[in-house]
């Protein structure tokens, strides 16, 4: 661990230099967050001169920008395992280190996560002051609110460091975001300081009572009113580049024994000139070469399903003057940005906020329009109420476009797609599909635009798996659609898994194994009709497909088998029950033996005592 | 439909003492919400005077206060079929009327909603208005912050009304209701416009801009300053009992093309003094004498499971300081409230917040606290994420208590504890399990507590399904234990599936069927040994469990089944793919045929073909 405390200035300075150097390194090699990671270094240099990791919970919202924590605390050696498999995580991880203190991935828990560390502190009767580093972007989120409600009137010690770059992923959003800009287009805190200071020296010292009021007068004039009126104090703005303000305010903070708010501004990409000012491209890169920029890879040739229906998704509302979208921050991500330049009118990124993205979706279905709301798997979690409360029970037809459906690589354990069926599947009244390729995927977004009820449709992050390609007329409600004959056994494909099926058939057929293909189409409703006469026909079935087993794609068709009184072996290939680690995505999948010839293996090892 | 345009405020007046009256008569017969019900007529009236509910979107707020709503709108005369099996909901329903404009139940999606409509009004190019009826309770979650956000950018016309009560269900918590409260206290609507009225009289007419400088210094002083700050207009506060007041400001809050919060005070229970200032008690009652506010129906002799975990959680959290606890605004609900109430410390209301319960739980939890997390089924939706990313992924130890598990009576479709199982299950690191009567409800806690792992447990509400007892030596991780012995056919129960199972046995012995019972105990991790046992001796399974069949404990066994290659016929009488309706939890309950009577007829069907 690097001990910051008793460091000058001047010493601080060059560390911060080091890291950014050492950040740069890396992530040029081996991809990353990189400029939020290079703005925060300044704060977080002075986070850990001015609080004491060994103590007090340093708490990272999102945790993308800490890589600074990290070199700081005995990970500067094994930094240049940062992302890959068995490496170093891009986020905060408790089982990688002591100095974790908490996980995150998924934005605006950290507030929460002090206000619970608070009360046991206080309870415990202990002297620790939780700290907590969140961006600007993370301030949109509901929980915020929730847990600012609380503090707010409990008024637990705890220091609030709002990372003010200007710039969530991509442009900020919203009412808060235009609040905070105010807030720096306002007096500075050197600016405030200095008049204070100036003002109460001209002050007979008889006349504390006028410096009280001055000191009132002064807070409605101080831009931080909309946090003072929730109950916390405010310092700022401050620089978050400079490294002697930001030691001040944050020994000022941590001894008002109070809940407050100090609001930085800072640079996004601080100190690689290429990347400063925050471009979205910037916010996540692959390898790239640090003299120019450029990136190193060259970007596989297969489309991602991102694009494809981010291009279907403007050529439809082109047509189709019903369709309207939502996303939570993450237009590039869910490849509507596209749409929201083209028809700004008509598609809309809401911030970070899931929830209120799903049931105004709702509303907008509700009116006759047909809403697209194109979330990550894993973040529709966060909407997981209004999906059932707000969209099902009154059946509405929204459109949930759920993209980094499976492993979604580097990201890891808090990004991976895995429990979106699981979830979705007991929700009555939704329609459940998946594309397996591109022709089927705007297949998908043209079936789901027709389609009545309340629909969701996944897809992978990057590609679709490859595979032979079988032509498709179109999604028919309820309706699969056989791949490929084989006299053995079924495989039962769903989504990416179709793909994976088709190359477990080629595996098998080497072996001298005859395999039939299905692909599944829809997980609800079941093809029922067809299914069971393939009941009849196949004694043995091994389903592949990107989700959670418990309550996914193979547990739906035992229900189905067991209400219909089918007998039929029935296996699964879909993830077990553990959290899914980082690293390339066919690395991970190897580790979890998904890869087609290990499916094939173990295909025929459970063949062999009936053979 | 009673159209209320150009009435007269005397008129107003009589119709909402009328619209009291028969509130009062039906609720003091088949229970409901009255307290609310009461406070929210004067501004109901005002909104139907005001606005258009032909055209303009009326949206309640969690809908538990619009009974003057339905009343105005063409189900007088149905009225007294309110909360009964077939009758009217308690809460809006499209289904039931073209003047529901969106379904509610649970809290503070409406804001969404009206930022939702009011996007498709603007595509569309109409002129209708949105307007919302929000209490100060629903104003704590997360997600009317989300709406207003986005709300304060794009500035659609949206009205407000928060109905402040200082009140929601209990105690209101937080800074929010503080500020609320601290408006109240503030100058009023009619002060403030009085105030602006004489000023601007007695000043020069040529000095209007000195009028625009003291609206500005205005602002600062009107308490309204945090929805401005966030990008809204705010009116008030106004009586929420002065109907010309509220034609007036209404009026002026449609016409002003913005979005607009007005902040309308109010008394719960207004217009029947024995409920008018809002104790909890009234909030949802039973049927009770009208002429002395006392409860008619005999309260039934069996415990509640909420006042057994009331109880048992006190008595441990004396012995055990580790214990502490949480509940979202639901302390007498889910029985805690006399833990707050003797443990004030360790034991918080965080106010209706399920995202920050669950996250801050798991804050404690990594403090080495024992936290405690009491809520309801339905309501535990709002906080899946926080369950899976800040409890289940970082592996601390938090305990949910989940209340109303399985169908809730009366409430209806929103609050059924249907899918708890179904969303849990596949997620990594957690144990579920479930008591089945009182016995095992206090064991099920002391378990819970020693459990080194998040863990849930789930329970009905009221009492536990009556039935034979049979000892219980508490509970041991994945343990199940037999219940009955039997010859033809195997019986597993889950929770309150366990006293089902047990009345399906007597009822199946009549018919000279002798079936085993077993009580799972553990849906995850399933005790697999015991079961697989189980299947060599019985090749028939009927599940009973309060809980969707999609992903539940039906699904579960025929996971572990298919996995280790098990034959046996499993038949669930689980919930099927509907949503639950409202109605005496029996009377529904027979409706989906899982009275054990209909269990039993439908397992001797389904063995006749063999027999």
């Amino acid at each position: 661990m690097i001990n910051l405390n008793g460091k000058s200035i001047a010493e601080l300075e060059e560390i911060a230099a080091a890291i950014r150097q050492k950040i740069l390194q890396t992530v040029s090699r081996n991809g990353g967050h990189l400029s939020s990671s290079l703005g925060a270094v300044d704060l977080i240099v002075a986070m850990h001169t001015v609080f004491d990791v060994t103590r007090d919970p340093f708490i990272y919202d999102v945790s993308h920008q800490a890589y600074a924590h990290k070199l700081l605390t005995d990970r500067w050696e094994r930094f240049d395992t940062l992302r890959q498999f068995g490496g170093i995580s891009g986020y905060i991880k408790p089982k990688e280190s002591p100095f974790d203190y908490f996980g995150a991935g998924h934005s605006s828990t950290s507030i929460s996560v002090a206000v619970g560390a608070a009360k046991a502190i206080a309870l415990k009767e202990e002297q620790r002051i939780p700290v907590v580093l969140i961006g600007d972007g993370s301030m949109t989120a509901g929980m915020v609110y929730e847990a600012l409600n609380e503090l707010g009137e409990r008024k637990y010690p705890v220091v609030i460091i709002i990372n003010d770059n200007e710039m969530s992923i991509s442009k900020p959003i919203g009412a808060i975001s235009q609040y905070l800009s105010k807030l720096m287009a306002g007096r500075s805190y050197q600016g405030i300081k200095g008049w204070v200071r100036k003002a109460l020296q001209t002050m007979p010292p008889d006349m504390k009572f006028l410096a009280k009021r001055f000191d009132e007068s002064l807070k409605l004039i101080t831009p931080g009113i909309l946090f003072e009126e929730l109950g916390l104090e405010y310092i700022g703005p401050v620089d978050g580049h400079n490294l002697s303000d930001l030691v001040e305010v944050l020994t000022l903070a941590k001894n008002l024994g109070k809940p407050v708010v100090v609001h930085a501004q800072t640079i996004k990409g601080k100190g690689y000139t290429i990347a400063e000012g925050g471009h979205e491209h910037w916010h996540g890169v692959g390898p790239f070469d640090l003299a120019t920029g450029k990136p190193l890879t060259t970007s596989s040739s297969a489309k991602s399903a991102t694009a494809i229906f981010g291009e279907e998704l403007i050529r439809l509302a082109k047509e189709d003057h019903r369709i309207v979208g939502l996303t939570a921050a993450m237009p590039s991500g869910t490849g509507m940005k596209g749409a929201i330049e083209a028809m700004g009118d008509r598609f809309w990124d809401v911030a970070i906020a899931e929830q209120h993205a799903v049931t105004s979706a709702a509303a907008l279905a509700k009116e006759g329009l047909r809403p697209v709301c194109a979330l990550y798997s894993t973040f529709l979690q966060r909407g997981y109420d209004q999906v059932i409360h707000d969209v099902c029970l009154q059946g509405l037809p929204v459109i949930f476009a759920i993209d980094r459906a499976g492993i979604v690589g580097e990201d890891g354990e808090t990004h991976q797609g895995a429990f979106d069926l699981s979830y979705l599947r007991p929700i009555p009244n939704i329609v459940l599909f998946a594309p397996r390729d591109e022709e089927t995927m705007r297949q998908a977004l043209r079936f789901a635009i027709d389609c009545p009820k309340p629909c969701a449709f996944r897809y992978p992050r990057g590609a679709f798996y490859p595979h032979e390609q079988v032509p498709s007329s179109g999604f028919e409600l309820g309706r699969l659609q056989m791949m490929a004959e084989g006299d053995d056994l079924l495989l039962v494909g769903y989504g990416n898994g179709v793909g994976r099926a088709m190359a477990v058939r080629q595996e098998l057929a080497a072996a001298g194994v005859s395999a039939a293909v299905v692909d599944l189409r829809f997980l609800k409703p079941l093809d029922e009709t067809a299914l069971l006469e393939l009941a009849n026909r196949y004694q043995r079935w091994y389903v592949m497909s990107d989700s959670a087993k418990a309550g996914g794609v193979g547990s739906a068709l035992l229900e189905l088998l067991a209400e219909k009184d089918q007998m039929v072996r029935l296996k699964s290939f879909e993830y077990g029950d553990y959290f899914i680690t980082h690293g390339k995505t066919e690395v991970v999948e190897e580790s979890l033996g998904l890869l087609p010839s290990q499916i094939a293996a173990s295909i025929l090892t459970d063949l062999k005592p009936n053979k």
